[in-house]
């Protein structure tokens, strides 16, 4: 039986993760959750999973917590996420699953990598803002980083038909989101309602509308760069608007190893949880007889230019892919509260980028320094 | 540096082998050459490898071969098919590469397996006809049979990415054939001509019609229940026009792997001659950008009547695959000869498995038995 300390356990991947320990109960125990608003759904998996700790955003929300629940011990802020990743330090045998959003995801990484506690990430921003050194630290550690992203798995599991030496390249597939068929004019005017309509996945907001401006696939590939220790030149961008192949990993002799799979986030989740073994899912099978035909197209960088300012932040490296995430995460913030237009993300995005003065090698604290910055040089201006 | 012998080596295979060994001299030396009747083309290849042994149909040819190079050796006739295969029997480092078409292919395969001499095979009889023999045999000897075949190469690529219990099911790829578009009634008056023109692949004449009959997909499906152990119930058929996917396995979580490539059978030869290792190939990249979409249909078996009578074979298993194979190869050479239409392949090939008594675990020589039976009870009647 492995413990799980679960953070970000009432978002979508958080519920989802749930799901499988349902499925599984004697192979995985729930030691600590972490939850930031949803108080009623924390409460109904206190009920069910009888954690250790628990981490919620207010003092208040702890506090009226530890009054219902006098057994579990309540934490509130930031500190609490670390001290939910890093709770039973002891207990390397344990996985942190990060599935938080934003950059609060980085710190308890990086805390639950000190204590050698191997890594389920879906956060995205532990490693497009902390890649080198959320990556360097796990080495030093001997800890693991497994993703928990459904191109991240497909990589993952495609890597495994070959040494790393015989890759040539990655080929990371893309719905392209809800603006595949929109001209660049088109996309001047589109709504908060249009950016959520994402064709394939049901997820959160702020990765739906990363997924339309296509920053998400930015992020996936600078990530993909950190997981799998590539070149960026190694990976390769190609629209596939149905998002069975979740991405191909093509080795020297050109032969290409793809994985396939439904739109369902349970299968990344549990390959991760279980690997190196599979297990039965309730991941729903492809029927091939229905399935009738897979497309590719080229990406239109032009349509996208959130996805060029991914690719230059990661050839500049060092602390840019934090302003960039930065910037964006402020900037989506601003549209989905309908403050900005949709081609004014990556506009703010550029600016901050131009204006940034590299810091190599970052810290946490540099990092940390520099969102904050920029969110705050962003929001000041609306 | 691996010793290789090839039989079969003025075939398409063979010759596709010795192209590898061209770009790899290092890595390989041609020990022993199989050719029956390309006599002239065998001098090319003699001039070029400086083999010790060679095999040919006919005793003239051997004599006269011998003549020219008194320092080969030079044996005619199936024995000499054997001799090849166990040249230098000590050297069970070397690989028997039996490329040849037909039942032939069979015994020369048991006897390298005696030796202990690792198999690479591109010809199907071998598997169809005694797979139950040839895979206990290996498994005796600690012998690999490592399939040369776009299709269960992919396979066997494919099911690196989980442990044997592991598999839910194998599905194996076809592109249909030449007839993929035409209905049944069409069928009845298609010439040799217009069969052998094969969609995606040059080959030979007898597995091009092999395809077009879609008894080609039949042979692969029992040659992969042998070299995979696998039920016959674990492997799905599906059409896909393109042959870019070579086939999939799917994993008990759902997850699908499938392999894709160029139509270039150096790849699989290539894999089988230098696994566990990848190298650089002579094999074109798949471009995405290029390649717009990938198409799926369901096996209309109506169609395939050959396709249905190889299920029927291996659901009896023992020896009528041995059956199947000898009615197909001698209706397939009937109709190659234009003296039968092409809907009399299936009709023959039924006739024979329905008048046939099942023999339990036949030996060799039962096979070539039946093979001889079956055979002179088609030619006799034509």
């Amino acid at each position: 039986m492995k413990n799980i300390y679960l953070l970000g356990a009432t978002g979508s991947i958080g519920r989802q993760t749930l799901e499988i320990v349902d499925k599984y109960p004697e192979e995985f125990k729930v030691i600590t959750l972490s939850a930031r608003k949803r108080i009623n759904d924390l409460i109904d998996l206190i009920e069910k999973y009888n954690p250790k700790f628990c981490s919620v955003e207010t003092k208040e929300d702890a506090d009226n917590l530890a009054d219902r629940f006098p057994d579990i011990i309540f934490g509130y802020g930031k500190s609490s996420l670390i001290h939910a990743a890093t709770f039973q330090p002891k207990d390397s045998e344990g996985i942190l699953i990060n599935a938080l959003v934003g950059i609060a995801g980085l710190h308890p990484t990086i805390e639950a990598i000190k204590i050698k506690r191997n890594i389920l990430l879906a956060n995205k921003e532990t490693l497009v803002v902390g890649g080198d050194l959320v990556m360097s630290l796990a080495k030093q550690n001997s800890v693991s980083v497994y993703p928990i992203d459904s191109e991240h798995s497909a990589i993952w599991q495609c890597l495994q038909n070959g040494k790393k030496e015989e890759v040539s390249k990655i080929i990371i597939t893309a719905s392209g989101g809800a603006f595949r068929n929109k001209s660049f004019e088109e996309l001047k005017n589109v709504t908060k309602e249009d950016a959520l309509k994402h064709p394939n996945w049901s997820m959160g907001e702020k990765i739906t509308i990363d997924s339309a401006t296509m920053m998400n696939k930015g992020f996936e590939v600078i990530e993909a760069i950190h997981l799998f220790d590539l070149l960026p030149n190694q990976i390769e961008t190609i629209i596939h608007p149905e998002s069975i192949i979740h991405s191909m990993v093509e080795y020297i002799d050109h032969s290409i190893i793809a994985q396939l799979s439904s739109h369902d986030m349970r299968l990344p989740i549990q390959y991760a949880m279980f690997y190196p073994n599979r297990k039965d899912s309730m991941v729903s099978s492809i029927d091939f007889k229905k399935l009738s035909s897979l497309h590719f197209e080229t990406l239109k960088e032009d349509n996208y230019p959130c996805f060029r300012l991914a690719m230059e932040s990661i050839q500049k490296g060092q602390s840019m892919p934090c302003v960039l995430n930065a910037a964006n995460e402020a900037a989506v913030d601003l549209f989905l509260n309908e403050k900005i237009a949709f081609l004014d993300i990556p506009k703010m995005i550029e600016v901050e980028m131009k204006n940034h003065v590299l810091i190599q090698s970052p810290t946490l604290e540099d990092l940390l320094r520099i969102d904050s910055e920029v969110k705050e040089r962003i929001y000041l201006n609306h």
